[in-house]
This record gives structure tokens, C-alpha cells and sequence, in this order.
């Protein structure tokens, strides 16, 4: 059956002037890294919500991990959140996560959990804590060249709650400086990623509100040096594509932290409430690249998701699939036809070239994909029959959670 | 110093025609209830941030009440959240309270806490979970009664997070079937607020998003149901004043939760970002009052607010001045002369009249206030110099928090 | 070859236990009215863009009109907005559409251009300006019944710029009190649909900002009074779909005004920018019919939009065909496994229902549609191969312009 | 009684620290643009307001922007839009403007109005519309140099519609280019100020949409190029002083288009819904100034509003005095005791530090300030008691209007 309906999309597409083995090509060559925390219990401020079965150790949201990888065989590293990951033999993680066929991903610093935050890290007036900050982060730094990873992924908590609660240019400077030592002790085949987040925790200002002042700070610090871009974290209406074409075209398009959102950071699986506009993002990386753009090939994918009443594993498998349709319906758009139309204003025209990629049904193109590597045509029915969600809700009841991350967790 | 700065202020506004005693005693009579889970510790999804003797008991939270009401002599009831002020004795807390010189609020139900709450409460698709749900809104009742509460302010984290979830009609028939058994157990001297909000914790639809969701449910439900503002709730840009006016017209103004906002419900002190748009809110209420609108003087002013970084009692104080300052340059609006310009079409005579009263310093006439009820002039200065801060950060540090409210506090 | 497909969408379709008979049927059964305003030339405050042969008599606008009929098959009336379309004999235009194949619909009165509107229409201060204003609508009454048309479609730009600048109380009452005489006027079999829009042309206060308020409006005025929902109209973030669940269970939802926005009021085409949020809500109608609602069968669906840049009539087609796509997709949604998962908590079982008809590409299946009611399966080939949009720029330009609507048209 | 007022004022500023005098001073060297286009007819894109006496031609705009100079004394310059204000003999309006006590100020040339800019202008795909835009740039800038200008503020209305219409890339480049040869062609005193805007005219993306953008394009083109903020064109709930901190870090702060709004790009009368953020930007510039940011004392401040139901000079003159009001108040804060209190983490003492500013009623040393200039110390009354408004109204009235600007005016 699926190979049935795979043929008819086959000839549908090649009918239309595509090249359907490049495209499943471009698809095997896709990977979206899973974070460890997507495995453990999350929540709201009100609440949170106990899974049957979560990880709470890195041992077992590495094994969650290898879950969706077994079944999606586009997620082969995970990233990590110190502390909530720090464990004593990184060899032995390393090893463990070697033989689940898993590499280890970015590392992400936490600099909002420690009490000595209160005021913000490394935009703090007091210096001692702008150092204890710092120091986190260079220990980040020692423990990826540990385990090879090559992307250190800073999200900073800092802001105010109110006007005057402090100085915003010193701020500044202070960022700066930080940064700076930093970047500095970063080993040169690897990146910082800067994220930055329109409000919250902070509900004045935040330090690092938006794409300008990341990449500002980027620049600043020299190449090593990037832009993260989180899905969830800009203003209502923001156009997040051109965000991501500005980024492309200044190279300074580190990744992306995926998820989808209606209101603010709402943290709800990627792709799930407006995946137009996902399949917009994407539409912009891969006309980047069609063009030659060197930043486009080398952008990390990377999920990040607040799973709060739905199950983790399922809705990270879940994720995926949303993501993969929107990369290749992205694929799909006949980008030579596109050229022609804009340069002769038929704005209708233009439109139509997107939307025929965007209302094709790309799911018998995505299961060939996964036949071809192996796997099943349908991951969620795969992991479904799997029994793994019922074995580890069974095994894992009853322990005491481990530094679950979110407060109460 | 005090005295001569009102007794310049008085000469000012009875330059213009004010009388200046009249508003004094609009401003005696006006009170203010705090939230009993205000003076307890808080945080956001990140983090919660324990404050240096912060209440963990009902008995501390009542005592720190007791210090808002010493300094600011509006403040002499305390809304409750069951169950986390559940105590075993409801006439002993009633006795110390009125010991403190206080007398107990708004009762408020707890509908999102327990896990059972995972996809609602009163809106859950399993009939048992409602019963639970509404089987605590009753007990909320019983303990009203027992204390002379006269309002259940009834909140709801009900939502769901994906389109699909749950069938929307269905939850709302639900909601109304649960709301008419918990208005038909009230007594008959008892309110019933419903409260909305535009999102959070729930991320695609919220049941009670908005004032029309809520009057539409009160009206259904009888004269005994009435809506809950709280500020911090409305999609950005909503003309909050205006959903007062309506209310008020419609006689279903229950009451307010106050605090401020830039982006969603960020809880901050109330007025403390945008004092303008409180003074407005309270303009149309002072506005209908004046036109004998029967709704305006039985209002019920609440606090809801969530002190993360600042002290809990001083913010909370500081609030109160804020309220109290909106209140009272709403009081010297000249409502003859703005009819009188509104109906001539004369738009910016029409917002000086607003102007006028708005850029008015009215602290001498607040400061004056409280010296005619043998109270400080300036509650922040007689709160700091007490030394109850910097007493009970002594000897309520090392005990364990009972019951805090927030996840992990 | 578009045989071939549909015959794989209808076995992939039957495979799944769909009915694609019955499916066909509803997509036939359904309609869509276009406005004559919608063929002439409009703009932006900064300017109005004209297009090459845009109509500019109502006689025009009807044969453009004709054009997207021609070749959707759905569109067989089109709305009236008055003044702009007043002609001095009805009778004629009546017969001219009947010639066209058309029928005249909604009648649309405009109380904003007059320069008496400054400060308002149905809500003016000034009793002389509401009387002028429910003298036009009860001239668009008489219009109504001259052309059988069974709906009159209220959208009042009334509001203020400035807090103060009137008093939003006694707007309230004039508006109410207009509405009565305007209701009372209307014959037995005619409807009033209450627009309502959140902000623009007035920028402090709108008299009708939300679905709330045009409801309580609508059921104080008696059942011939229904609400408007312009999906443009709504501050972001709104859940819409949720709004037209509510309005449908008050059984109050009259109608709509399609368009699409990312911003404010953009007016773009419908679907164009968020087809899934389009999806969601078709997916509560046909949800709501399914199980017996009988205000689901009686919506009146109409197209209100401003193609700035686009060609008209062009855009006027892509916007229908986006609408009968997302429509279609909602009659894919599988009811009976949808309320089984939710019934279960199952979250994203329930999701994946609303995914798996969304992922589908229908156009196979309207394209069948089309050719069983004699179309073309192509409606855009179709209408830019027939040549009409070249004759019409020939043969109009150089016309001087009647009543275009917008300022400078 | 002016003078009593002031001398408590004084008194009561004097015993809190501050140097009246030097505050006097400060205010009097404060100076603000008043445009040309705000003294003519403006609207929405559903009306033109017309207004008895609008100025239709640049010599009525200046005999206007002298009355409001007339009564404040802080409005010494006009900005001019090209080509609404496009006259054949420049040195006759220049010698008219300082007859009437005037200079004239920044040129703002029209990128959106001709019909061939469709598409955009700087950033359209077609060369040749390209080359006519940056053509009227030059000839702004020669108009510039002629009238002794030294600033040329652009704003584009470029953008796109709808996704794909135009690459968002290719646009960014086109701009650039633009830009530079528009640069190399200013006189070396002359500065180069790029606005940017969130949407409006554009809906889907716009070219210059955010200050990040503006500011990497003003990097790019070298020193004489800055920023411009309006304060009406960011998305909900960005915090503008934050930016304007940022841009003044950068040294790129060219200046403020002013107005305020409570949705988009409202345009109503500055200072008018949010006087605390108003008072909050200026509490930056002059914190900036006071540890010697050299930026912070060559910003121009302009207005730039669409004054559409209310009277345009009285509307003016209005803005004027609320943007005085808050610019007094951040004079008066006292910027040591804010910094200590920050650097003790005492969030409350520091937001009172800006709270006692801006409660302070600036009123009375404002009106010392014009006293002392010559004078009267209500600008309001002394424009409505010179009898100018009826003047114009009566003399204006019937004659036909010159190129208004607004479509229709």
C-alpha cells in the first residue's frame, strides 16, 4: 500500500519536473537533534505534570532518545542541560549513548535555576555572580570538548520586572564582557550560540530580546559566534522567516530550537498550530542554499518542547514528522518557476509556486524515505507497537526522580 | 511638611471646584483585600524564588496581611486559596484573624493542582473528575460559610493544548452543567465570581477566554454569578475599561484581581506599568457610580499577583499605594465638565478633563488620608523602620514550608 | 490525467471509510458570496493602488462577479455595499444579475464616510446624526426587499481616539436603542448580522470590539439578530474557532467575512497566510452539523477582502478555491474515531485525527467536483486562458470612476 | 497664582536635591519638529477627516507650525515630505518659514505613492523603478542643501504581501545597494536617518521592519547614517527603551518620529495612552547623557502623527506639552540615588526612584519655563484665545486643496 501510494506521488511529482531521488536524498541527509530534557517531566508555573514512565536520569532520556531515533532515523544526537545532565564519567554517557547509537549534541549552560540568579547571570550587577555565571559556562566548554560536541547553546533568563530595577545600557556592557571571556576559552571547532527570547522570565526587559541584539553580540564576539533561533520566542506576528533570510545572509544562523506556539512560549510540539509557517522558515534555508548560501548547510536543527500533557516520547516522534513535512514540501517548490514569476510582479502567480509545495501530500514521499533506511513507513505506529511506553511506565514507577529541571519536578 | 503640601493641594483643587473632603472620604471608604498566596513564595515555569521569611502557613500569611493593613488601613480582609490555606480549625484562624484585625475574603477554590486535572476540571471529559471538581467548590462553599465569606472566586485552568483535543461545545456544556450545581448549593447571601483569562496554562483554547464567555455563563446561571476582571488578563491591547463599562451596565461587575502586565500575565504590582490604563479603568467605575449605577458601589477589589524578585509584603503595600493613587485621581475627575465637552464634540478638551485630574500629584491628599486614620503618612517608610522584614527572615528561616502553592515552593 | 488522480484520492479516501459521494455532494452543497467591493479598486491609508479595468459600476462589478462564478461554480450571489452600489433602478440590476446567473445578496450599509460620522453613527452623541444613520440603514432595509435579499450586514466604524473623548456607558445605550428601531423595521424572513472588529478606523475604543459584545447586543434585539465574525477582526492569538463554537452553540453565528491577516486588519486572501487556523475552523461547523446543530446549515459565508497589489477577480478565485480546500479537509475529519480518542485523554490520537485530514491533498477531489458541475477543473487556468482580464483592462480604462468606496478611488 | 504654584513646586523639588535652575535650563534648550503634513487633512484608508481650515499648501503648513511655535517656544523647525510639500522656489519658503520665526528640518522623501511603486522602491525587482526612487532621494537631498537641512529621514513602505511574491533576500541586497549610492551622494554634515516599521502598508514582510535591521543597514553604510524609532511601529508590548538604550550604545541614534497607539501604527497624539512610556524613553536618553553618551545630545525629535477627528494645531500643541511633561519628569529623577539603590539589588527603592518623578506634577515649572520665555503659561488657552482656528477656518474654506498627501485629501 504504501508502496503503491509512494508511486503515485513518484510520478505526480516527476510529472511537475522533480527530481524525486535528490529530494529523497535531501531528506536523508536531514537531522533535528532531541534535547534530554524533552524526556523528563515538565510543566507550567501552575503545575507540573507527572508522566508515567518520564526519564530522570540522562541514562534513561537517552534511552527515550535512541526510541525516537530507532523509529525516525533522522535524530542521532541529543542535546544536553548542565546541571540537570552533570554526571560524573562522561566517558561512560559517551560510551552508553555510542551503543543506543546516539552521539551527544549541544550543551546547554543553565544560568536561572541557581539561587544567586535572582537578578540575572551574566548581566548581574554584582561581579561575583557575573563570575560564578561564567565559570558554569567554561565548565559547559570543558565538558562538550569531553564529549565532542561542538555547539555550546546559551539561552539567558536575564532581564527586569521593573523600569529602573537596573541600569539597561550597563547591562549591556556587562553581556558584553562576559561574552567576550567566553568566547575566548571556546576551543576553534566550536560554536556559541546566542538565543534570544521576546519575555519571560523576565517581564520588563530581557537582555537578549530579540534577533538585533543576538546578533549585535555576535558580531561583536567574532566568527565562533551565532544566532539561535527559538521558534517561540518573538513577538505576535513576527515574520520569523525573514528573521532566518536576514540571519542567512549575514551567516550567522547558528540553529533553531523548534516549537510551535499561539499566544507566547508556549513550548507545543513544532509544526503543530501553524505549519505554514514552519514550511515558510524552511522555504527561506533551502532557496538560500539553492543559491549558494554557505551558512544554509550547516545549521543545527534542534527541538526544544515543553511536553506537558501529552507523552513525551510520542509527541518528540510526533515533532519530528511535522518538521520533515515542512523540510520537504520546502523541497518541493519548483524554484526556478518561483524566479520567474516574482521578477514579473504576478503575485498571484508566486503564491500558487509555494502553495502547489505546500498542499501536496508529502507523507508517502517521507515513509519511502524510511523504508529505504530501514525503518518502518509509519514511526508512530512503530513506536506504538513497540510496548516501550508501557515497559518503562511500568519499570521506571516508583523510583525518586533525579534533577528533573523544572521546579518541583 | 506633609501637612503643608495637602494643605497646598487642597487650595489647588478647591481652586477648581473640587471638594476636597468629599474625596477624602471616597478614599476612607475604599478597601483593597489581599491574597493570602501573596505573601507566600512564587515563581515562574523556571524557578521558584524563595524570599527570607516568606509565609508558609495561614497563620504567617495573616500575619504579614496584618502588617499591609497596620500601614495602609484599606487592607483589612485576606482572599484564601483552599487548599493551600486548608487548616484543621476554621473558628481559630476566623479568631486570630480578627485578633489581627482582619476579616477572612473571597474564598478560591483550587481546580488545577491535583494531577487528576491533567486535561480539566469542571469541563474534564470524565464525568468523575468533574464530580471531584465539583465536590470541592462545595467544600470551598461549606468553609465560607464557616467563616463569613460572602464570595467563591472560582478560577479555571480548564483548556486544551492542540486543536482536537476535546470537543470545545462539548466542554462548554459540561462547564455550565458543573456551574449550575456549585450556584445552586451557594446560600443565598453568597456570590459566585467567575473569573477568565486569554491563555495559560492552557495553549490552543482556554474555556473561560474572555468576558463574553464569562457574563454569558453568569447570566445563565442566575443573579448570583458575577465576573472576575483580573488586569493581567486580556489579549494585548484590549480596552479593559471599556469590558468594565459593559459589565457595569449589565449589573455582572463582581470584581478584580489587580496587577500590571507588558506582555501576558506577568503579574507584576499593580500600576506599576501602565498607571494610566488603571486610572482609566477606575474613571469608568467612579463615572457610573456617579450616575447611580447600583453595581459600582459593590465591587469587590482584589490583588492577584505573583512577587517573584521583590520583597512580598513591601510590593504588596506598594501596590496598594498604587491602586490608591488611580483611585483617587479618578475621584477629581470634573464628570460635569467632561459631559459637558463630550457633547460638544470637543475631543481634546474631553481628554484634558481626564488629563487634568490624571497629572494631578495626589500623594499629599493619600498622605493625609492616612494621618486622619492615625496611620503614617507613608506606609513604605513606617513598613521599613518596623523592622518585621528583617524579623521574620530571622525566625521563620530553617522551618519547613507547609503547603506553598507553587510548584516546588 | 486530473481523472487519475481523483480516482487515487477517492481509494486512498475509501480505504480510510470515507464516503467520497457524500463528501462531493457537500462540497457542491456548498457556497460562497462575493462583495462588489471586492472588484473595484481599494487601498491603504497611504494609498490606493488601481488595477487595469477594475470595475467601478455596480453593473461591472456584477459581470466580475460572474467571472469567478463562471468558473468556481459556488459563488452565485454577491454582496452589496450602499452607497456604493445605489442605483436608481433596481429592478434593472436585479435582472441583469439574473441574466449573469447571479442573485443579489447581503446589503451592506456604510455609516462612516458621511462626513457626519466623525464622532460616529448608531452611537453619535448627537441624537441628529443617529437618527440620518438608522435612516440609511432602514433604506438599506427597503433594498433589501426590493432585491430579495434576506440579510442586512452591520459593521459600524463607531468609536473613540482618546479615553474621555465620550462616554463609553451612553454610547452603549444609543447604540442598543438604534438597533431596536432598525430590528423592529426589518421584515419577518430578514436577518441583521452584528459585525464586530477589535480596532481601526477607532483607536481607543471600538463601540463593537468583540464577539461578546455583538452577542449580548444580538439577544437583547431578538432572534432576527445574529453575530458577524470577520476572521480578520480579532486581536492575535485569538481562538476563533472556539468563538464561532460558542456562537453556534448560542445558536447566534450568522455569517462571515473571510480574509486573512497576519498583523491587524490586513484584509488579505483567506487562507493565504494561516490555512490550518482556516482548517480549525470549518472542522467546529461541520463538527457542530454532524451532530444535529441547526444554526451550522444556515451560515451565510461571504468574502470580505482588499486586494491591494493582487489582480481582483484572480484573487477573488484563489481565495474561493482556499476556502472550498479547507473546507473540504474538515469534511475528512473522521468524527467518530476523533470523539473515541478524546473520550480516551488520548491527546495526540486526537490531534493526528485533525493532521490526517489536513495532510490530505484535496485538490484531486474538488477538481472533481468541478468537472461534475460542467468546470473546468482549473478555475485559475480557466479564467486567465478566457482573456476576460485583458478585455476588461482595455476596455474600461480611461472610463472615469463612479462611487469607487475607497478615499480616492 | 502661576507663580505660587511654581514657587511650591520649586520649594518641594528643592528639598528633594534638585537644581531647579539647571532643570529650567534643560527644558529650555529641549526642542521638538512639529511636520508639515500634520497641519493638512489626514485618515484612514476608509476616510479622510476633512477640518475647517486644514493647511493645503506648505505656506499655510508653515503659518500653522508658527502658531504652535508661537505658544510653546519649543518648535523652531519644520520637517517637509517630498513631494507634498514640493515648491518651485525653495528660498522663498526658506525666507517665509523665518519671517514666521521657523527654520525648516529633515526631508522626507516619498517612496510610496507613485503607482510604480507597486512593488516597493528601493527594494523592487525591477532596476528601473529602483533607479527613479533613488533618484527622488537625491533630489531630496538637493532640496536639502538648498534649504539648509542636515537630515534626511526615510521611510520605506516596502514590503511584500504575501509569502513568495519577492525574494526576501534578494530585496535585502537591492536596499543595500540603494542605500550606498544614496549615502555617497549626501554633503558631509548631512545625515541619512532609516525609520523602520513592524507592517503597514505591508502584510506579510516588510524591508525595514525592525530597528535590528535598520541599525545593521546604517553599520553598513558608515557614520552618517542612523536609526530613526517611531514610537508607534513596533509589535505589542516591545519595549521601546530598551531600544532606544541599545541605539544610543551603538551611537546611532538619529531620532524619534513620535505618537502613541494602543494597537498598530495608531498615530494619535504622543504621550496621549502610555504617558509612563513615554517618560520611561526619555528616562534612558537623559541617563545616557548624564554619564556622557555623546549620542544623547544630537537626537532629533520630531512628531509624527495623524491627527484625524481632533483639531490639528490644537492637536499639536497638545502633543508638544506631553512630550514636555514627560521629558521634565526624567529630569527629575535623581540618577544617584537610582544607581546606588540598583547595586543593592533593592528593586522597589529603585522603581520608586522613577515613580516619585513621575508623580511629580510637572505643571508649574512648565509654565515657569514659557513665563520665562516670553511666553503665556498655557499654550492651549493662549491658541484658543488668539481666535486663529476660526480665522483659518473661515479664510481657508473654499479653497482647493493642493496635494494633500492622504489619498482623497
Amino acid at each position: 500500500m504504501a508502496e503503491e501510494l509512494f508511486e503515485q506521488s513518484r510520478m505526480a511529482l516527476a510529472r511537475q519536473g522533480m527530481d524525486v531521488e535528490q529530494i529523497i536524498g535531501q531528506m536523508q541527509a536531514f537531522s533535528i537533534e532531541t534535547p534530554s530534557w524533552g524526556y523528563g517531566n515538565s510543566g507550567t508555573r501552575f503545575k507540573v505534570f507527572p508522566w508515567p514512565g518520564a526519564a530522570s536520569t540522562l541514562y534513561e532520556k537517552l534511552e527515550d532518545a535512541a526510541q525516537v531515533q530507532r523509529v525516525t532515523g533522522c535524530c542521532p544526537t541529543v542535546a544536553l542541560h548542565i546541571p540537570w545532565d552533570l554526571v560524573d564519567d562522561w566517558s561512560k554517557v559517551k560510551e552508553y549513548a555510542e551503543h543506543l547509537g546516539l552521539r551527544l549534541g549541544a550543551v546547554n549552560p543553565n544560568l536561572f535555576q541557581d539561587g544567586v540568579y535572582r537578578f540575572g547571570s551574566l548581566c548581574h550587577f554584582d561581579p561575583k555572580v557575573r563570575t560564578q555565571a561564567i565559570e558554569h559556562v567554561l565548565e559547559c566548554i570543558q565538558i562538550a570538548q569531553t564529549i565532542d560536541s561542538k555547539v555550546i547553546s546559551l539561552w539567558l533568563a536575564d532581564g527586569t520586572n521593573y523600569p529602573g530595577q537596573d541600569d539597561l545600557r550597563r547591562r549591556r556592557h556587562r553581556l558584553h564582557d562576559a561574552l567576550q571571556t567566553i568566547v575566548a576559552a571556546l576551543p576553534a571547532d566550536m560554536r556559541l550560540f546566542i538565543e534570544y527570547k521576546f519575555f519571560e522570565p523576565a517581564f520588563y526587559s530581557t537582555d537578549l530580546p530579540d534577533w538585533g541584539t543576538s546578533l549585535l553580540m555576535a558580531q561583536k564576539l567574532g566568527p565562533q559566534a551565532e544566532v539561535l533561533v527559538d521558534t517561540g520566542h518573538h513577538p505576535q506576528g513576527t515574520n520569523i522567516a525573514q528573521i532566518v533570510a536576514q540571519l542567512l545572509e549575514e551567516e550567522r544562523l547558528g540553529g533553531f530550537h523548534f516549537n510551535d506556539r499561539k499566544y507566547a512560549d508556549d513550548d507545543l510540539m513544532a509544526g503543530s498550530l501553524n505549519p505554514f509557517e514552519l514550511f515558510c522558515i524552511f522555504n527561506e534555508i533551502i532557496g538560500a542554499q539553492h543559491e549558494g548560501n554557505t551558512n544554509a548547510g550547516r545549521i543545527a536543527y534542534m527541538i526544544d518542547q515543553s511536553h506537558n500533557i501529552e507523552p513525551k516520547i510520542e509527541a518528540m516522534i510526533q515533532s519530528i514528522m511535522h518538521i520533515q513535512i515542512a523540510y520537504a514540501k520546502a523541497l518541493l517548490v519548483d524554484r526556478v518557476a518561483l524566479q520567474q514569476v516574482q521578477e514579473q510582479g504576478d503575485v498571484l502567480a508566486a503564491y500558487r509556486v509555494l502553495q502547489d509545495a505546500y498542499e501536496t501530500d508529502v507523507r508517502p514521499l517521507l515513509a519511502e524515505v524510511r523504508v529505504r533506511q530501514g525503518l518502518e513507513p509509519d514511526p508512530i505506529g512503530a513506536f506504538r507497537s513497540s510496548g516501550y511506553a508501557e515497559r518503562i511506565a511500568r519499570e521506571r514507577t516508583g523510583r525518586a526522580g533525579v534533577l528533573g529541571g523544572y521546579p518541583g519536578a
